[in-house]
């Protein structure tokens, strides 16, 4: 199998990489070849035939040069994230709207020339839903995002069922939730803090909790994240029908509950570390985004997500810590 | 106020420019000037200074030149039907999806050279949302259209909700229920046979009816839908808040009940007229299109279809057969 990773040297994308070189494959299938592409050259991992470039998705000719291998899967990772899509109208657009409608289009071209298929997976995001919500937010609840971000995974995921109810691709669109925690340094995302506040304290640093204690939201680990992809790949589209988009189970924890798994994991010397200092502008995006879903469709199709903030935390010192605290 | 209208040459579109100028205004506001565009050249009509043209809204330049005037208030009725949308892929997304597209980049580019905010009223469609349906559809549902147009105008209605929240434009997005009865010759859209079945009979002529009687579907006459499109002129949007787009009031009714509201209307003879021929491509188009909605947000807001068959055959009499029966 032929797969083919585009925004492979983003955060989730190199942890998926990573993955399918340590397994050899995806699912007991077997990986023959990567194709890697991101804004900046991908690292190309030990142990499968891997080819990896920088190319902008959205210039002209990129999308087809990224197909013209025609890989088995392709996993569409890149974007622009929310807090610079927002502050950035046209490129965020250009990135998140074009870009993806251009791979979209590839394949059709592609298919054109000789039959072909490719199990498509995208990445969405819970922020394709804006308030007000129900307390649980059920699979058939409205599109209605309030970032342009948003809207142009919205929009993918429009045109992602559609290219599939014709036959062009094999579409499965993957709403992430809020991962956390990220590792590394903090990206332009206005959710940053929610994994701030938990990182930094573990490395013995200080971090800022813009929010108040209550706001609650819905997490899942870079591994889960990963696992979600992984299980996205060999998934049955029968049963999708035209409902190509899921919305990923996660869990639903206020900053008040992630900060208790931290006293648990880490003790009161971590805790201390986190500063309050609230942000308005941080608090009244937050506002507006989803706080907890009934993924019921997701989790009947086998995806698995962690079910306490204290795995949450142990899998971020598992995976990114080499296992133990500083 | 200067009105410009995008679509004039389409029946909605037409009804819509000939209520406005017997009105000499909208809802109280004079209208000073009417600029009309279609892909056909519109016809203009008497007592409102107008300029007319043809256009593809999707050609360089163009949707710049629509807006130069820096009209107050834009209707956006340009669409490739549904069954045209679906046997030509590449129009459908080229008219209704970049074509809307560029409509509202070039009102962003008016406005980056001097402050700019008009009222936009975008026609959308109930082909937003595809099967399953709960019994009747909440104003909460889903955006899960089963065709390409209904993709593109769902599309159409982020993008609009998106540049509205960002202050770039003031949308409103119009989810006009099936037209019933449509005047004049068949389009190619599938739902055809909702109006054929009474326009024809009530002329003298025959008429196919491709499904069964038990078939339910959601009407509004023209009249209303013209209603609709003036109503939302003048709609105070900030109630709206970031959902821009409204499923319109409607009424739902079964072929049969169609049936017995013509035989009400005309008689046994007009009845006799429908042939009944099943069509299995459009059964099954047909079966994916929703039955009936809840349609409380918009009631509240004060649109208003009409509440029986019978009334709607009337409003096509009066309308369109000059107050008789032939």
């Amino acid at each position: 199998m032929h797969v083919l990773v585009i925004g492979a040297a983003g955060m989730v994308g190199r942890k998926l990489v990573q993955r399918i070189a340590a397994d050899g494959g995806i699912g007991g299938r077997d990986v023959s070849k990567l194709t890697l592409v991101d804004v900046v050259s991908p690292a190309a991992p030990p142990g499968i035939p891997a080819e990896a470039w920088a190319a902008d998705l959205s210039a002209p000719g990129e999308a087809a040069r990224m197909v013209a291998g025609r890989p088995d899967l392709i996993y569409h990772l890149a974007a622009i994230v929310s807090g610079e899509a927002e502050a950035d109208f046209e490129k965020g657009y250009r990135i998140n709207l074009d870009g993806t409608r251009l791979l979209f289009e590839a394949i059709r071209q592609e298919g054109l020339r000789q039959p072909y298929t490719p199990r498509v997976v995208f990445t969405s995001s819970i922020a394709v839903f804006g308030a007000p919500f129900p307390e649980a937010i059920p699979d058939e609840f409205h599109l209605t995002p309030l970032t342009s971000y948003g809207t142009q995974k919205a929009i993918g995921e429009l045109l992602l069922a559609d290219f599939s109810r014709r036959g062009i691709l094999d579409g499965i669109g993957i709403r992430l939730p809020t991962i956390c925690i990220r590792p590394g340094a903090p990206n332009k995302a206005a959710s940053g803090f929610f994994s701030g506040i938990l990182r930094e304290p573990l490395a013995g640093r200080e971090a800022v909790l813009p929010v108040p204690d209550s706001v609650m939201h819905w997490h899942a680990s870079p591994r889960a994240a990963v696992g979600f992809l992984l299980h996205a790949a060999g998934l049955d589209t029968g049963p999708l029908g035209a409902r190509r988009n899921l919305t990923m189970p996660g869990l639903a924890a206020t900053v008040a509950e992630q900060i208790e798994a931290l006293r648990r994991v880490a003790g009161d010397r971590a805790v201390a570390l986190i500063r309050r200092e609230p942000d308005e502008t941080i608090g009244r995006i937050v506002a507006g985004w989803p706080r907890r879903f009934d993924a019921k469709r997701a989790e009947a199709l086998g995806f698995r997500a962690e079910t306490s903030f204290d795995e949450i935390i142990r899998v971020h010192i598992d995976d990114e810590l080499g296992g133990k605290l500083a």
